[in-house]
Order: structure tokens, then C-alpha cells, then sequence
């Protein structure tokens, strides 16, 4: 089972669906347990009927958390740090995938702001010292994840002190149509991809679209 | 005349030698004057004979400011504070291309330092008061560039206050096979392309190759 915290933000719900349809068993986790479920049930019928799609469903992000081996963080950054530390006796030993990017906004304009711990994924494994911690995902398009059928033209960033936990996750993004992983290296490299995602939402305003990112030249 | 501060070293010399092949004259400058000539020389035996080539010539970085009238930064982030300290009385007013990457090294592993302005464009914004400054060309590989008939599969995404100066460096930049230019908006976004250097050089050394990046989704 794939848990969801903060599942029912459009990046979060981006991503659920994603793994649904990969075949996942998934559970969409919210701060309130009818939000989850409700949000799951938007999500079975968008998915619609398909023998190779997981089950859907949703709760609090407590349930989410306890239910599941690997857990997808994907809370705003304001709330990063007391959701995690609220979470964390459910969280021990679990494979967690951070997606957080440090985000503020001035006049419109996206701002990164500076991490105490160096970067989101970071401050998420002092919290979980005991979970081996993934940042991934940070620069995919949340509009474009929700539309079922739509390939994504993307590189998915994979960054982690744990090998075993980052391979498991490179594997996992590629089941999402579209997406290549790419090894990122140590989980301190997240910093320049969460940052990065500042730069390309303002490029989406200037261009009027949803941008992502490649590495060419591999 | 297009100007190189600091243009001996992999990233100046490089962007320098596509510079000449796009038909501009350019002049290499270095701190001791024989250097930029011998980087000019070797340049010019690189190109070889074209007559749509232009003029390559070098110098010191004080005669490479006082002939240009558009000027590359490509020093080392160390140096950089001091070295447009020093010869900001000659680029008054001249559009300024500013390539340098905040970057440090621990145990082989590339690190973006903190700029306290923001990065380093910024920076030399704060400096060159009254010159347009430009941040670009941070992800183009310098290895690749020396390379004069390759074509680059990247992104160079432009950053700047001034959009006249922006503009007139997008087009340079697509002067150079196989680039396209990316309007990131203002300078301070500069900051999101200088810092991702950091991971494409963790990423080249994973992946033994030399990466850059595209924007997707445009």
C-alpha cells in the first residue's frame, strides 16, 4: 500500500491517481479523514473501470500513514515540519518519498525559500531518522499528472542517501507514461531540484503552459 | 566587440570560440595580459579559416572591458566580487553576460554556495549599477562547447530586469548550434539556474557524461 500525506492537494492527488493506475493500491491521506475520502472517490471515478488499476481509497493522514510501506509526502511547506513530527511514531522504518519544494509567493512570483536543514527531503529525514528518505517528483506538472491519459514529457530527479529505497522509487516514476528517472545522487542534491521548481512556474507564467524539465546528454 | 572577463578558463573559452563561429568579434581577457593572446591564438587555430568567423584577439581584462561593448563574466565565483570591483569604471553602461556559478567542492561532490545577494547576477548587479546585467549560458558544458562543430541539445535560460539586453542575449544564444533560449524572467531567477549547475556536475559524474537541461511542456 502507497500512502498519501496530504493527498488531497493537486500534486498529491496528481501523483495517487498516477499510482493507481500503475496498479498500486493507494490511500489518499488529509488532515481531515472525510476530505480523504472524498478525494478518493473523485479519484476512482476519474480512473474509471480497469482490472489493472489498484484500489483507491482515503482516510486521515494518520490512517494513511499506518496503513502503508511507502508514503508519499506532499503537504505545503508551511506545514512540513509538524505534520512529520505529528506522524512520525507511524512513520518508522517506512520508505518515504518527499515532494515538498519550499514555495512562497510575491506578487505573483514564485519564490524558494531557504531550508534550515539544506532542503525539504532533508529536514524530513531529521525528522524520520529511522526512515530512509527519497526527494523526487518535485517537477512535474500536478494539472498534467490529473489527466489520465496525458504523457508526460519529463525526467523525474531521484535523489537519496539510500540506494536500495532510491532504486525503488526511479522504478516506480517510470511507470508513470512519459517520465524517466534519473539518479540524482545523495539526498542533500534535492535542494537544486526542489529550488529549481520556483524558476519553472515562472517560466509557466511567462509562457502560458506547464514546464518540466530533461537532462539531455545522458 | 564582445568581451571575456576571465575568458582562459573551459566555460569563457568555449562560449568565446562560439561566439567567433557566429561571425562576432571577440576579445579574450585574462589577469595577465600573454595569457588572454595565447588563449586567442590557440582559439583561432581551433576555429580555423572561415570567413564568417570573426576576429578573435585577447588581452588583459582591463582592455578586454574597454573594447567591448557587450561583456561575458566568466570567472570563478571566488574572484568574482573583486574582479568587477575592480574594472567596473570601464563597463559603464554595456550589456553584461553573466555565466559564473557560486559553486564548491567537498569530497568531489559540487556544492552551490550561498550568495548573500540572491546569486551571483545579482551580484554583479549590485556592482555594475548602471550596466544591464544578463544571467545565462550556467548549464552549457564547457567540454562541449570547445568542440566546434557539436551541436548542444540544451536549454540557456535568460534571466534579466532589462528586457531589451535579455532579448538581444536570447538571440545570441541561439546563434550557437543547437541552443535554444528560455526567457526565466527577472534576474533573481537567476539564482534556480546558476545553483542546478551543481547537480548536472553530481549528475555527469553518476552518469560519466555531460549533461545540460530542457524545459519541457513549451
Amino acid at each position: 500500500m502507497i500512502g498519501f500525506i496530504g493527498g488531497t492537494g493537486p500534486e498529491g492527488k496528481g501523483l495517487a491517481l498516477r499510482m493507481a493506475m500503475a496498479g498500486e493500491n493507494i490511500i489518499i491521506g488529509s488532515r481531515e479523514q472525510e476530505k480523504g475520502k472524498l478525494s478518493a472517490d473523485s479519484l476512482t471515478n476519474l480512473v474509471g473501470q480497469n482490472q489493472n488499476t489498484g484500489h483507491i481509497s482515503g482516510g486521515s493522514n494518520k490512517s494513511a500513514a499506518q496503513k502503508s510501506d511507502v508514503v508519499f509526502i506532499a503537504v505545503p511547506y508551511p506545514g512540513h515540519k509538524k505534520t512529520l513530527t505529528d506522524l512520525k511514531d507511524h512513520l518508522h522504518g517506512k520508505i518515504i518519498i518527499n515532494v515538498v519544494v519550499p514555495l512562497s509567493f510575491n506578487k505573483g512570483r514564485a519564490i524558494s525559500q531557504i531550508v534550515p536543514e539544506g532542503s525539504v527531503a532533508e529536514q524530513s529525514q531529521e525528522i524520520l531518522k529511522d526512515s530512509p528518505v527519497v526527494g523526487a517528483f518535485h517537477n512535474i506538472s500536478a494539472e498534467d499528472l490529473l489527466i489520465p491519459n496525458k504523457s508526460i514529457d519529463a525526467d523525474v530527479i531521484v535523489c537519496s542517501d539510500d540506494k536500495p529505497s532510491q532504486k525503488y522509487v526511479m522504478d516506480l516514476a517510470q511507470k508513470i507514461k512519459g517520465l524517466r528517472a534519473i539518479d540524482g545522487g545523495v539526498l542533500s542534491n534535492s535542494r537544486y531540484v526542489e529550488d529549481f521548481t520556483a524558476i519553472l512556474i515562472n517560466i509557466n507564467k511567462i509562457y502560458k503552459t506547464h514546464s518540466s524539465i530533461k537532462i539531455t546528454g545522458l
